[in-house]
């Protein structure tokens, strides 16, 4: 028969059965942090009516976003139809469609696979997992939540083992507050860009773009580039800021829950080693209204942001009359995954075999006993694989160890007989021969010490 | 500004935040449960290649498939491209692709969302679960897994909390046996067809389509009908089908491996009530050639199998060269949650709220002790909300008790200065002002009795 070639697509995560337990072991540590924190799983179509996923509009989305069409459906009132670029959209229609049906402030995580056609391209994805927290109020939300965001994505990372990170903080009211006492509000969005490039071109050049390009004054430019420096810990950034007081409302508002938000992160266990006030920091969407977050890995700068986020106004003005206040985070799990590995940040010693024990009968005539073997093991919550294929003795040991597997099990005539297990620790290579209860204990005392290597990371 | 009607499409799945919580349950038990039996979880992309998925292509799957396009990749290599309708398909590339570096025999378990144009139709879905288990063997695969999977099924179904379920087990080389020795095996396919229908038309009239439309004599006709009676306990079926034997090496094989798997399964624990060897099971699709499953509600025969699957000898003959027997079953998890919910046999004791406690400062002056207690219950284990939002003390109340919140934690100022919280029994409304400590020990008090109600079916 001709054969078609098997491969998947590129821009698609596919990944062996190893890797693929770390990626499950992530997204567990995900949703078993987001859960203490009192948010509730969701789970929305990944396709969707193409004019409400689109409601927003505009320019590269709709490039980049996949259309779906099918032979049966033509026609049908659900024939337009498009594929999800992210999880927010479908939060905004999900909360508009239940509105009434929703308790505020609404907290919700979701992690889900999210489309987006870029051009392939080293670190760009199609199909990428997302992995977002958003609570939501009904007209009004306090800014307890705006620190309560990033202490969450502390404790996240925390367990997954990554110590050298920074959850960099700022607030969008701060930068409106201060282009709107620079006489610079018409042309802030630009002004913004222009700043977020600083880390890449260096202040000389920022400040020859905005006098050439943003029409910024030479005087203003430099208070522009003087306000952007400010830096040190946290207590000296905001006391710096306390100099600006006084002549914009939006300011002093701004700094006022950048200082509040500061604070709260410190009761939150947050140490002031991973959390940082930037103001450099402005994420270029403009829905967002308050506090705004990046993370960074300390030591791959270049990588930028792995966590973003913050506060927005209003998310589902496009679907409904009522104001929605928001602030929420995204995590971008399979970059973030591709990183870690890349970097070799992922634990060797973390353990990625399908089972704990192989069960194994030397021949066809313990079979049956094997079975009752597994059939006991599985019950005493142990993760058991049974060999029957009729393979050499060698190719038997050899499927255990490729696979990691750390116990094997063998179950000759006289184990049957005895009513007891050969128990092989492959990793050390001991075997003795004990009562199945004996064999179990041993086993759990592994799995108690498994248990610790908690940490996906090294 | 002009609203867009947010809206779900139809045949979408799309949950409010506690049947949601039950979904969830239901897809953590599924994970635990194969995860027990060693298998791995794997994770395919959602989009392939067209030609990759339709490599057999072929009739109605051809309609209901889904078509992905963008703008921005048209003209690309990857621009033929489909959304996967099963997760067979894309194991198979899988295996094929990764031919070298799997274990065999492969185990993994899938749980993805799979895509069909269906037209709308009640009990039918667009975008839908699929949870599947396979077994792949290289070359040769043992009889003992054609037993193993079904005491996975059992196991599944009775972590649910279902009890009056029945997994029926076939063996296709005894119904290819059996037409064999009738003369009947050009039309054993239509003759099947036709006996699927017993259930819903009844004997006499399969016996007249037999004649009529499949070529069958009437001598037959009756053979056929005595044959697929035969009707009784496990054993007295098997011992019906001895008659039988000495006709066909087809026939003799598959009643050989009928028995091996009716011993196993018991000695798999599997109790006699949950399944039974049943002669009108034969699934449609042709590539399966030994042991077949379906599995029923034995109080809603009507839905028909929630569970279905078999052995087969070629996974990837359309990818690559290498014979690779497996057997897997699949249970199409949107469609047994909706079943589940519409016989009402979802458990209402088991909670469904997103946290434990709710910790309630009673001004914003206690905001920062709530936020320590907040930490403090989270660090050990408890999901804990924070409730920082400025309303009336019955509107916060009415917030815990919405969600199913069982506790909440008034923090006043004297609870502060005495460093107590204010431990509300949101249940039996009773309330006690302790060391936070004490209030930790009743929580998790709670949470085990709760760990008790594991059953999501009542």
């Amino acid at each position: 028969m001709a054969k078609i070639k098997p491969r998947t697509l590129s821009g698609f995560m596919e990944l062996l059965p190893a890797p693929q337990q770390q990626m499950e072991r992530i997204m567990e540590t995900l949703r078993e942090t987001y859960s203490l924190y009192g948010f509730t799983p969701l789970d929305t179509p990944i396709i969707e009516d193409a004019q409400v996923l689109l409601a927003k509009g505009g320019g590269e989305t709709e490039k980049q976003i996949y259309s779906v069409s099918n032979f049966n459906l033509k026609g049908d009132k659900d024939s337009n139809l498009a594929m999800r670029f992210d999880l927010t959209v479908p939060l905004a229609k999900y909360v508009a469609m239940n509105y009434g049906q929703l308790t505020y402030p609404f907290r919700r995580y979701q992690i889900g696979k999210v489309y987006r056609g870029e051009r392939a391209q080293r670190g760009r994805y199609r199909e990428f997992y997302q992995a977002d927290i958003d609570i939501i109020g009904d007209g009004k939300l306090d800014i307890a939540n705006e620190a309560e965001i990033p202490s969450i994505i502390y404790q996240t990372f925390s367990k997954l083992g990554l110590k050298r990170f920074q959850i960099r903080v700022n607030n969008r009211k701060i930068l409106n507050g201060f282009y709107e006492m620079m006489g610079l509000s018409e042309q802030s969005q630009s002004v913004m860009r222009t700043v977020d490039k600083l880390d890449k071109i260096g202040p000389a050049a920022v400040r020859k773009l905005l006098v050439e390009e943003c029409a910024v004054s030479e005087q203003a430019a430099d208070e522009v580039l003087t306000f952007i420096s400010i830096q040190g810990t946290n207590a000296e950034v905001l006391t710096a800021l306390e100099a600006y007081q006084g002549k914009s409302q939006t300011f002093d508002r701004g700094l006022e829950e950048l200082t509040s938000v500061t604070k709260y992160l410190s009761v939150f266990g947050v140490p002031e080693e991973n959390f940082a006030v930037d103001l450099t920091i402005a994420r270029g969407l403009d829905y967002y209204t308050g506090t705004v977050y990046e993370t960074t890995l300390l030591d791959h700068p270049e990588i930028g942001s792995v966590c973003s986020g913050g506060r927005y106004d209003n998310l589902a003005g496009y679907y409904i009359d009522k104001p929605l206040p928001g602030v929420g985070i995204s995590i971008g799990l399979t970059r973030l995954f591709y990183v870690l590995e890349d970097q070799k940040m992922l634990n060797p010693q973390m353990p990625t075999a399908p089972a704990e024990v192989l069960v194994v009968p030397m021949s066809a005539d313990q079979q049956a006993y094997a079975i009752s073997v597994a059939t006991q093991l599985r019950a005493q919550g142990i993760r058991t694989q049974l060999y029957t294929e009729q393979k050499k003795f060698k190719a038997k040991i050899q499927y255990a160890s490729k696979l990691g597997i750390p116990y094997a099990m063998f179950l000759g005539e006289s184990e049957e007989q005895e009513n007891v297990v050969a128990l092989k620790d492959l990793t050390k290579g001991q075997q003795v021969t004990v009562p199945l209860q004996e064999a179990v204990e041993t086993i759990w005392e592994y799995i108690a010490q498994a248990e610790e290597i908690k940490a996906i990371v090294e």
